[in-house]
């Protein structure tokens, strides 16, 4: 359905319009990447320079001698139809506008140079990405905007009609573990739209789990059947920019968009078993749980590592986000008991670790032991890093690394999907704030769905099942 | 009303039975606390050591030679009632039970022991604070159970039924700019409840504003009337724990508390004009806007420092929080076109800065000026470290001091309230960590009121509106 657009994505080589000497400009930041990392001969096209970083420029794309399949314009806005003949003539495929400031600022003479551009393109057959856009990270191809994205890759595709929310998705996503397919910016979407791009990462098999940030759909129809399509293949995780008044009147100056009602996307994502996430964090959750943990459609939880009222809290926000916490079951609470009557009888959903000084049992047995049990489905583990606090001396250097063994165990050998929380508030102690970054990294490397709080672990957990359950039943 | 129990907070001299000479336990870091900080005298109460920390030590607290106004259990629980009647015998008027291990593990031997402590001690006049809780925290005072919490004190007074709850508010508020009064862990509430300490905290000059987190009420009637009172004088956010099922569960393996009804809970707190807190976060988040911003009556939001689909998602999450984000008045706009006719024309709110390129006008000149229109009665500003990202070299080493002179300008000269947000994730950059950490920093000492997301800004900001709404309506 989508691959008829897999070209785009693998040009034989690339030109910067308007690559730039100065490290202080993204048309620079391009084509030192693609010089870096893309396989095939690159172009930059300026006429000033006679050379950015030792390769020689064109004053056009008309003037590179071989062929030019996928262009980066960094050209100003009153350059761009020039720049759309030019590749026109040349025979370019697509051509990708970072350029700015058409129809986004409001005057009517920036959407009278869109349609120009639209037209000559359409009539060329070439596509147009953007304007007003990132464009492509697509980091198997050695394809990026950001200097510090991950050129490692997975199966995170995104489409995002924001770069700066793009690239947050990627960089804050990448410190949790999540690597990626392919992003595109599409900005202002003027012909690569919303329903292309979505078809195309539906089908594209590099690509395993969708996310986006949509502030505009140009049609719904279209769009609504490209996301059954989508969400029946792989989960859909969407944020919606423009979902009031003033956000919409926003999405206006920033893309352009036209922004819905909010309702019709709310019942189009429930019909369409799409996960409608509601800021950055909760579209960042999902794609983590999604990413890092194994489908799962039950809802009983298993919660360990928040002691006392922590845990009455984490209990209260399991239940709010739709899960259920079951008491121990008898056959448990026995072998419980046997191994220690005292703490054996006491402990409870979620495992409150502080209470067990002086058992035999720590608390990570206790979990693993409860999680064996087929009526939990799913754990959610608290874990802090050992650091000297509150006057104390830790006598247990390795605790944090134990405690991650047991619940790599239980992930791994119960086959259960376990979600970690770290903490991630800025503590004015420098040890606990490297110790928690240093734990954090570690967690991640070994392949953990991380959360920042139980709440937020919780709610993603429910995203998950959502999913799955939805998916069952459209089967 | 509440200020018959000052006396608690004032002892000529304290005691501690079970003090320790191991930096491990809780009976050596009160005993030095109060050793180092508390200005009358101080004894360690331990039968086995001659000395701790170079103070000679008494074997039972009838043998100190001067009067003791307070005392500090870290006995095991089955030596907790002949301490009581040591106690009683030598007039003690307060003593608290660190000691844990009675009602709260469900056996029927902890409560029969609770009930005989408690009888022996009103037989006697003598006050029990606990047991199975951390006791106080009065910097002023010199008294604390936390090694690390700051010495400096504040207007921030707090009860907690969970010693750890009180600790993460300290620490965790700390970090974010609160200062406390008295903070008062009370677990069990065998005999001194929340509605007594509400009372107290409501009549104390010292406290200016209270948190709580609660999981059970003795008495609803008389609590209510408490918080009825106390929220008349001054600002009271409570976070109630145990309003779920599983919550409730563990409310009682953890205090022996019995919470109630969530509904009635609810209702109590809307009636009363007190801010009914769901999470950690959100005490912490309400308790900086009331510690740090003026009181505000307004919902019309001026937000700055959000760029493209950001400020887009701002202004939805604003707009659903319940603040009203006002388009630029026509007279500001005027202002703004005369400035600069195409940004002028262009700019909205929330100010998007990454439009302003090649303008005169910079993004904080641009807020300053709208957000001294009288619409406005409220301001969000986003700041970001500077540091070097994306390949481009910062120009523009003061950005983030430029930024906030203009901020605190807006909260000064206008007398406006302003929230500050700075995001807190972690990331894999370490001078990126480091540099957000430090201007975390920065702004907490300068005395802004500071968020990790805008969203939780605002929520924090629409619960200082609520309630000094509705005390502008209760007078």
């Amino acid at each position: 359905m989508g691959l008829e657009l897999d070209y785009i994505f693998h040009p034989r080589s690339i030109a910067v319009a308007g690559a730039s000497e100065s490290p202080d400009k993204f048309g620079h930041t391009y084509f030192k990447n693609v010089l870096e990392h893309f396989s095939g001969p690159v172009y930059p096209i300026n006429g000033r320079a006679t050379e950015i970083l030792g390769e020689k420029t064109y004053a056009s794309v008309r003037d590179v001698p071989g062929p030019v399949d996928y262009v980066v314009s960094a050209v100003p806005n009153n350059a761009a139809l020039d720049l759309v003949d030019d590749c026109v003539a040349k025979g370019v495929k697509a051509l990708h506008f970072f350029t700015a400031r058409f129809s986004e600022t409001g005057s009517e003479e920036g959407a009278q140079m869109e349609r120009d551009m639209l037209a000559k393109a359409r009539a060329a057959g070439m596509r147009i990405l953007g304007p007003n856009c990132m464009g492509l990270y697509y980091p198997k191809e050695g394809i990026a905007w950001g200097r510090e994205f991950p050129w490692e890759y997975g199966n995170v595709g995104i489409i995002s009609q924001s770069g700066g929310n793009a690239g947050e998705m990627i960089s804050v996503g990448a410190t949790r573990g999540l690597r990626y397919s392919k992003v595109i910016s599409y900005g202002n979407a003027l012909d690569l739209n919303e329903a292309d791009l979505l078809e195309y990462l539906a089908d594209d098999p590099e690509t395993g789990l969708i996310g986006g940030y949509i502030e505009g759909v140009k049609d719904g129809r279209r769009f609504a059947k490209a996301l059954g399509y989508a969400s029946r293949r792989k989960p859909v995780v969407l944020l919606k920019g423009g979902r009031t008044r003033a956000g919409t009147n926003m999405a206006s100056s920033h893309t352009g968009s036209l922004a819905g009602a909010n309702e019709v996307w709310e019942a189009m994502c429930r019909q369409m078993g799409v996960v409608n996430a509601f800021s950055m964090e909760d579209l960042l959750d999902s794609m983590v749980a999604f990413a890092r943990m194994p489908a799962a459609t039950g809802v009983n939880l298993l919660v360990g590592g928040g002691t006392g009222g922590k845990g009455v809290m984490s209990a209260d926000e399991c239940e709010e986000a739709g899960l259920h916490l079951p008491q121990i079951p008898d056959s448990v609470r026995g072998e419980l008991v046997d191994k220690d009557p005292f703490f054996g009888a006491w402990v409870t959903n979620p495992v409150d670790g502080s209470i067990m000084g002086g058992s035999k049992l720590t608390p990570h047995e206790v979990i693993t032991l409860i999680a064996r049990d087929p009526s939990y489905h799913v754990v959610i583990n608290g874990v802090a890093p050992s650091v000297p606090s509150n006057g104390r001396r830790s006598r247990r250097p390795t605790r944090s690394s134990r405690m991650l063994e047991h619940t790599a165990a239980i992930a791994s050998e119960l086959g259960k999907p376990v979600a970690l929380v770290i903490a991630d508030h800025i503590p004015d102690n420098d040890k606990l704030l490297k110790a928690s970054a240093e734990l954090h990294r570690q967690c991640v490397k070994d392949g953990f769905a991380v959360f920042p709080t139980i709440s937020r672990a919780a709610r993603a957990i429910r995203r998950l099942v959502d999913y799955y359950r939805w998916r069952e039943e459209a089967a």
